[in-house]
């Protein structure tokens, strides 16, 4: 029985400023049939404040303690660990670690940095980490689909690229690390069995959360889907629909009807 | 018995503009114990004119068919596998590949580009690859010793992220490929179990000739060299040694007197 529901954004509720055909229904549809929600986004170009703005703009009000961004766990992380960021992140993410004190150790943390990505910055980041600097990546996620509809090389290829020339592995924070969907879970007092988390990409999202426990997945055929994707990874989906309309009738059909989680 | 000599260019017979301590010398003695040598480089930022230009500006004359580079392995395997390239290289490689007619097929061909490697540059490539092209590196080299004498991010930095992004493999064209050192061995009929390598690069050097068969591999301690890369890499080198200097003595040491290859 499905209790709680992890939402991904882009690609499943929405793409750009525009929310998805039926999207926001969905939400309602989810939310009135009794089941927890939360939003987990590996998205690093915006700020958590931003994404909620924007959120808001569509018409979904969603609460800071609703929403789960990989800046949050690392900021979480960095402050554990005693630990300054390096930082090789989109312009508007620096605002994200402006108020993190000076530290004894030092991590470079990686996101999806976009045009921020260039020679000079990444190998200022490689003298970092062969300096012993510990390498973080906000996500690690392969592409993504961009604004002109085509998929763009997202965060992953250059936490690749610095792992290679190090020969070390980075801490991921985003989707698929266990911890993120965790975190979530435990915030809603979800066990993971119970939980159905439904995304566009069926390797951060879906295979993610199966591995780290999760009851159910669904992968939708919008974002970043391409014909195969069901296939391409392990574990599969359990169900793969056109949309997050469709995958709401599923996750209700499999929920007691109004019990909160 | 030692008969043939392939030696690594960058970090062992120059750095820079500037010849290292005795290697002029080093080389000299190697062709007058009546050793066969032919020069095996990564280099990818410079044409194999313009090596050869450098060695002759040392006061080393090099023959064109004494001198490997990637570029021509991989300009000779477009050749073979009716193949344009979409080139990912240093402006002053792309001379190198003007002359090639257009193809039935398409291969990305990266190579160390340098500060032409930023984010749309990687994503033109990334699309092409997605959309079917060939992946071709000119060399994976992970780091190279820089002008200001600090390690500095290579070409496999730059694969090694378009890998992750694509899931596919590279085909690598130069050292640590076997290919390429058999193509140099074939050039001068020595047998590999007859040859050694002299390089600075533990891994696609020394590692990676003997993978290929070369009966030794020297290490030396100049360009990129850190403490421990002699136990970093499997196989680990037949000898280390301080330079290409030292190198010419442990192999004229292990070589026929005055029997040419």
């Amino acid at each position: 029985m499905i209790r709680g529901v992890l939402l991904d954004l882009a690609g499943v509720i929405y793409e750009g400023e525009t929310a998805l055909p039926g999207a926001l229904k969905a939400v309602d549809r989810l939310r009135h049939a009794g089941l927890s929600l939360r939003f987990v986004t590996n998205t690093t170009r915006m700020t958590k404040s931003m994404v909620l703005q924007r959120l808001s703009r569509l018409g979904l009000d969603v609460t800071d303690s609703e929403l789960f961004t990989p800046a949050q766990a690392v900021r979480e992380w960095l402050a554990r660990n005693d630990c300054s960021p390096s930082l090789l992140v989109h312009p508007n993410l620096v605002q994200e670690f402006e108020d993190v004190p000076i530290r004894t150790h030092r991590a470079v943390v990686v996101g999806d940095a976009g045009e921020a990505f260039f020679y000079a910055s990444l190998n200022r980041a490689f003298r970092e980490l062969i300096g012993g600097a510990q390498l973080i990546a906000l996500a690690k996620n392969r592409s993504f689909k961009d604004a002109d509809g085509l998929l763009s090389l997202d965060a992953g290829a250059f936490v690749a690229a610095l792992e290679f020339a190090t020969q070390r592995k980075a801490l991921v924070f985003g989707k698929p690390a266990p911890e993120f969907f965790e975190a979530a879970l435990t915030s809603m007092d979800c066990p993971p069995k119970h939980a159905v988390i439904v995304g566009d990409d069926a390797e951060a999202d879906v295979a993610g959360a199966l591995r780290a426990g999760l009851g159910s997945a669904v992968l939708v055929r919008t974002g970043k889907y391409r014909p195969g994707d069901e296939e391409r990874f392990d574990p599969p989906p359990t169900v793969t629909v056109e949309s997050l309309s469709a995958a709401a009738d599923w996750i209700v059909a499999h929920s007691p009807t109004s019990l909160s989680c």
